[in-house]
């Protein structure tokens, strides 16, 4: 992953990278789309719940006449696994500046039934065709240079040395969210990191997907430990991105009975809050 | 307004109020259910956003096997009128702890044919089975004390007054959130208000939907008038709330493009988060 990033040469670009071959779809029929999910995006075996955002946000993007990601709620029902799979998409609306459309993606059992994985809605526009202004108040993410944050290669493994995505990603931890990863959890619900992909490929809408939910799960600087499933993820995509990294501040203030909400906000090279998700994931209360 | 809540003796009960009756459907056949629209809960003609999500998501919890919406994601299409209205609803996964399912209300053209109103996704259980476990690091928002705070029957009138929900509301807004109704706009995107319903009816995970969407919007204390129209919005309601009034406090943090996000909390009188929203709207920048 290095090697990669620091070499720019070698650098992939937006449609040509491992990214848009793992989340691109072949249409099997009007809004019905094949996909074989790739084994590289995978946490401990569980293929991560951006990637299959991601699968299905393109799937709606090719659905739809508008193709942009504005806002998209994600109802993840079952553990997705590498393997083939496919997509139902349904128009539920199209308007002048908005589309409306619904996305399941499903697998198949032993008994080779369908066996769907995750549900989405969601409201597509043309991110291009937003007027410029902008008031916003949010400041991006209080997050040290790049050279002084800490990635898997750095150690100790701040992801899980078994996880495939962690060789496809270019994520940079602040110190200040690694307790944890030194047995000594802030016991704040924050997480915070530059992310970028491994080949250098930019982000675009549908990488941002992905990058809301590629850290570590802030509940292990709440000193918690083992898995933390998504229920449901929305997140609204507010600007294209700018080329280079991204930074992403993720926070939890409401643990409670069982279930924590994660707010992330992604920030462009430009400054910009290119987007907002909140998710409700249920952890394991130790 | 005033009479109502100050009379403990005609005090309305969960389940015995204009809120329950005016959310309440007929079941048509298995998962299809009828409702008449009151123009009880309009806004300048317009249906509320969270009268109408209320409804939707008590036809959910008549049809999934879990009473109380968790997270519950919808998609605004078109503008609901006073009137008769059918929801599908379809049961998406049934599982131990949480059941995900999906909704849509439509109405009736001039032709008679059936129109899509909203559309949402949602996840249930049971709040009541929750272990008790709070480790949150929310504060509860900074409000007066009610007799400090006003309302549309203390003038200016926060809420336009040819609005029929503002009759069904006890809102009693933070002085420091309505600079706007003044004509002094604080540019800060806050809204905060104790919120109940008039007749005294306690609040419960359904009246939960609407309190986060019936305060003014916080583009009116941006400087911003006219409609705000919902794209998007999506609750989670973490903790079956407490007798007496709540408190809602909502930011939008990123005005940017013709969009902005709305942000509400809602706290009870134990002092507990009991629901957390995100919306995307629309705004007329000016």
């Amino acid at each position: 992953m290095p090697e990669a990033a620091s070499a720019p040469a070698a650098r992939a670009t937006i449609g040509d990278s491992e990214f848009d071959r793992d989340t691109s779809l072949t249409r099997r029929s009007p809004g019905v789309y094949d996909i074989d999910l790739s084994a590289g995006w995978t946490i401990m075996n569980a293929v991560n719940g951006g990637y299959l955002l991601a699968v299905l946000g393109r799937a709606l993007a090719d659905a739809l006449p508008h193709p942009d990601p504005f806002t998209i709620s994600a109802h993840y029902l079952t553990a997705s696994r590498p393997g083939p799979a496919v997509v139902r998409t349904e128009t539920v609306r199209t308007g002048r500046t908005l589309s409306t459309g619904q996305a399941s993606l499903f697998q198949y059992d032993d008994r080779g039934n369908e066996v769907e994985r995750i549900r989405v809605l969601a409201s597509y526009g043309d991110l291009g065709a937003l007027p410029a202004d902008v008031r916003t108040s949010a400041q991006p993410p209080a997050l040290p240079p790049m050279d002084q944050c800490f990635g898997p290669e750095d150690g100790p493994s701040p992801v899980d040395g078994g996880s495939a995505i962690a060789d496809r990603l270019m994520l940079k931890l602040d110190p200040a969210t690694l307790g944890w990863a030194l047995g000594q959890p802030s016991g704040k619900g924050e997480m915070r990191a530059w992310f970028g992909l491994a080949d250098g490929r930019d982000a675009d809408p549908f990488s941002l997907l992905l990058a809301v939910d590629a850290l570590p799960p802030t509940a292990f600087e709440l000193g918690l430990k083992g898995w933390v499933p998504t229920v449901e993820l929305t997140v609204h995509v507010r600007c294209r991105p700018a080329p280079g990294p991204v930074r992403v501040s993720i926070t939890t203030r409401n643990l409670a009975g069982g279930f924590l909400e994660e707010d992330a906000e992604v920030w462009d090279s430009a400054g910009r809050l290119v987007a907002q998700s909140r998710q409700l994931a249920r952890v394991r209360l130790g």
